[in-house]
């Protein structure tokens, strides 16, 4: 508060550089707990494909595969590459159900499109017979990485029953349907 | 059709006579129709459960789980025992993954309650060691057959995640889901 | 029935209306009982074949294995891709016991004579490797689907033990056998 | 042949000293073949169970279900423990399908009624969990040993769907079948 006079004076300017030290303290503590709280929240997280998103890319890709007039198996799996989310439609292939979840984890294991990797498995080619590890890969189209909004990938679909071209779009239509 | 007359009521009366007979040989035609009919849809049909209801009954079970703040996961099998729905609630139990399933394919393999099948398994018990057939068998409780409205096995959910008790509470609500 | 005089013939006539009025109600009835109960029998079912035709096939296929002086392993699989029935020729080869179990599961999985399925699991073939899922498939000939009445697939046979069109032709036999 | 004289009785005992070899060598060469052709038949046989016999055994069990109204899984081993037949009843649960062909496969294993073996694995028992080895045992009833008229095991028969007796008991009609 201010008081009248010279000496009020004095102790107004006195009262002003503590104030001003105040408020410069205040900030530098808010941005310490900012960058410790980034921290201590990097620290814990995964990008993972929530459930929910995971049922919406199914139901979006089977919207897909119904339009298109399509039967087909349709798996998620999460960031870890476990199975998340799988619906197998009315008489689709049965052997369906193993490609389509194979798909997905080999999408994941390796973050790519298993036609992609499909390329490069051939006799011949540079990791020929790769299929053979990992429970067995599927490497021909069908298989798509999701990822977050940020670019991130978080899981991964697969679908099969349809041509190879057919589980690829839908597969890719169920990945975008999270962004949505 | 009635004609005046004498000669018009005899013709009426037979005419009357030959429509019966019509009428009841169609009627005749019809049962037959019906029995041949049931018969033949019947000698070489198995029930099944549709993908719209697979998806009914996750989707129930998940309700279910939520509400009683439970995170678990949640397998349907269609009558030949094959993967038809899945969903991974975020946070449940990676290893509940394989659980649910065995749980859903047990419950089909021998439609009964899995935990029912589990009071016959124990030392001492009359089908002691059967988990180790079929690839895994669970016998622990939380999985239950599906039954259609007439009663028909034409499925099995199974969920772990939880406690048994609310494993087996929570795979009830999906299987009484179809019936609604 | 018919009264004497005026008031009977008036009787009469409604007698008629009022039962006529019924049996056409009973057709009516009767038609919707036959569309119903076709609705609700299909609404849910797959059909799935016998254990009568299952060994029917079995019998036929071995009967023209002898026929054409060939040793053979004779499986059949059910709808749901599960063991309906299995013989085994004296002398036949021991691996070809697994092989025809396969051949019959990979038929049933995808609808198709395996050796259909093998034209497109080549190296470079777009399908390449499908080999690897579903515990091993088999993508030569000798798995035929089986077909009933209807033309609907029911389960299919796998032959192995003779050169692969023996096994075609024998396992083919064998399909056919149900539709006499 | 004897000749008249003295002369006649020197010619007559050297062709007597004459047959008598003719006659030994002739049942040495007899001894010989015996032996030789024992050799050749032990050195090329095994008593095991032919496709006809094990068929027959499958199709007696399978009447004797029907008379009990229960619904089974029969197979039928040889005497590799390799499958030889199998037939799955209509409505027979999808897991016996397993738990009958390892049955069968148990008893010729170890040669024994299944349920015998059972009174072993128990905890406490002297081959306590020896259902772990051979890719899985089943040692609760169901499996028994099929005998050749000789008393030679020469297969086994296991069937699974009803209660354990049950099980056995369609199982013993089944090996006593092929004695008939």
């Amino acid at each position: 508060m201010k008081k009248t006079g010279a000496g009020s004076s004095i102790q107004g300017r006195s009262s002003n550089r503590f104030t001003k030290a105040k408020i410069k303290n205040k900030i530098a503590f808010l941005w310490v707990c900012l960058l410790l709280n980034t921290a201590a929240v990097c620290a814990q997280t995964t990008t993972d494909i929530s459930h929910e998103d995971a049922l919406k890319a199914v139901l979006a890709a089977k919207e897909k595969a119904e339009d298109s007039k399509v039967l087909v198996n349709i798996a998620v799996v999460d960031a870890g590459a476990n199975l998340k989310a799988f619906i197998r439609m009315d008489d689709s292939y049965l052997g369906s159900i193993d490609v389509a979840i194979k798909k997905a984890k080999t999408s994941r294991y390796f973050d790519i499109n298993t036609g992609d990797l499909g390329k490069l498995t051939q006799p011949g080619g540079i990791i020929y017979n790769i299929e053979l590890t990992n429970d067995g890969l599927v490497t021909f189209p069908g298989g798509v990485p999701i990822k977050n909004k940020e670019g991130k990938i978080i899981g991964a679909i697969g679908v099969s029953g349809g041509t190879i071209e057919q589980d690829h779009d839908i597969a890719t239509v169920g990945a975008n349907a999270i962004l949505e």
